[in-house]
């Protein structure tokens, strides 16, 4: 079988579900679950990089810093450094759990795990109107006060009545620091876990130095562009369904196995995927493809193993 | 000039002093005079690791996870976690302040920061006497609480009355994940950052399984031990002093320009540096130097482009 390069992008189910409570175990267990489900693709002798959203663990991260200020008085640290500790952890974890699972299946390979910078446009549009709620929920005076001192953007809580939460923006990625390197080290095998969370949010100045900025960059559309950046054949997207449907849990839902670029763009369109979830993993795949990749996938993060599962998104139907 | 592969290890206070609160301004701050003293390596041509001691960051990241629980009930991570979140954020700190010193010097480089775990011997006696205090101090009830709870150890704090710290074993590193990548890498002048704060320690079980656990190594050791595995001509220590002393902040306190393997063990065994600090840093380019490495130096962190100081340590003096 003619070895691939593959880039897989494990979404924050894969690694923590939404009605666990976040420990460690809860991690590791679920990181198993998902992690032997790609043991296949290493049999096959596939050359893979692995890249993993933040989400939950993120969330967890900014609320401690707020916590250790609040009790002990801790200097708080900016977003890009909670997502630079949220990739070290995240990404530690994922490699320790995979050499384990490397092992029990008899496969070897080297791992290493990438801390990534991902470049963003500092005059991306986004940043006019910054919507990804990040961080805890404030009471209005807090809010108000936090916008003043640290120029933070708040909106209310949909959730809870009086409460804000701080808002950022999520640009587009447009470059990856050290693409190259991560296409060099996977030619032998070794496994490269990097990109993880979107990338550490960065912009060149005029100076042409990087800077951090506070953002967040979609997971699918870093990992979308890290695959076209080193040319893959194949990008996989794992998260919490196992087929991409169309106008998902309504009378008319229907699922799709496959999916082509056209069709793609018709439904998109029509509003046929969920704005905020399903549509912009769709438009992932399709960046990938159109910048030259084969084939993406998009299933659930136990089933891409399961060949009964899984919408294939390329430029054509095939025959 | 011959390109020589060089292992530099910043100590804490290359990054963070004592006397500062922690911030990231200052941070960056002391990680940018740290590295524009180590810039004339990089001109030079040589093939560079850089490791990192990571002390107040994870001690602020164990507090916020103390404080994240008690406020909002998050679950703590355990240390393997939270060594790993500070090589991810520390790691891409010195990764951007490099790459915007390497633009101002007109140097290209790539650097990539890599997530490492060491390996120690579960059986290390180490383990039988933890010494290593970590995270914040109890009062008595708490810390018997904890100890019973999580089977963390306590000692006396040696600052506050009736206050307790955790403290945790600090064994040998054996081995370092990755490290013949880590030799690779850096064969086309891509610049290493690896194995901060020590490496998140590991053990391998019966299974040969790689499991976490509760420890401490020393970063200067680590970073010794990887000098040696990569085959490094020479190791950098970068601290708080410009040379080794001995007897130091005593009436007789002399410093030392040059020390060779014989010297270094018979003032060792006289007890002549200081047993927590200078000490193991000294065994750590012992080490270095026992394994085949040409030559340590030990000099202050904004120190090493100035020859007049730095305490070089080989195996004989030279001629």
């Amino acid at each position: 079988m003619k070895k691939k390069k593959i880039v897989i992008a494990l979404g924050g189910n894969a690694l923590l579900r939404g009605e666990q409570d976040g420990t460690i175990e809860e991690q590791e267990q679920n990181t198993y679950d998902t992690l032997m489900n790609i043991v296949y693709l290493i049999r096959e002798g596939h050359n893979i990089v692995l890249s993993h959203g933040n989400g939950p663990q993120v969330g967890n991260i900014l609320m401690r810093n707020d916590a250790g200020m609040e009790l002990y008085n801790i200097p708080q640290m900016p977003l890009d450094i909670c997502v630079a500790d949220s990739q070290g952890g995240i990404g530690y974890m994922i490699e320790r759990v995979l050499r384990n699972v490397l092992k029990e299946q008899g496969l070897e390979r080297d791992i290493i795990t990438m801390i990534t910078q991902n470049v963003v446009d500092q005059n991306d549009t986004a940043f006019q109107n910054p919507t990804k709620p990040i961080g805890r929920t404030y009471d209005k005076e807090t809010s108000e006060r936090l916008a003043k001192e640290k120029g933070w953007i708040f909106k209310p809580s949909p959730k809870f009545d009086n409460l804000y939460r701080r808002v950022v923006a999520s640009p587009e990625p447009i470059d990856i620091f050290n693409v190259q390197t991560i296409g060099r080290i996977i030619e032998d095998g070794t496994i490269v876990i990097a990109s993880g969370g979107g990338g550490i949010p960065v912009y060149i100045d005029e100076k042409e130095h990087v800077r951090p900025l506070d953002a967040v960059i979609d997971k699918d559309k870093a990992s979308a562009l890290l695959a076209a950046k080193i040319n893959a054949d194949e990008f996989y997207i794992l998260t919490d369904v196992p087929f991409v449907y169309i106008d998902y849990r309504q009378p008319n839902e229907r699922k799709l196995e496959f999916l082509n670029k056209a069709d793609a763009y018709k439904y998109m369109a029509e509003g046929k995927f969920g704005e905020g979830s399903m549509a912009p993993k769709v438009q992932a795949c399709l960046n990938f493809i159109e910048k030259g990749g084969k084939k993406s996938v998009i299933t659930e993060s136990t089933k891409l193993a399961d060949k009964a599962y899984g919408t294939k998104i390329s430029m054509e139907y095939e025959d």
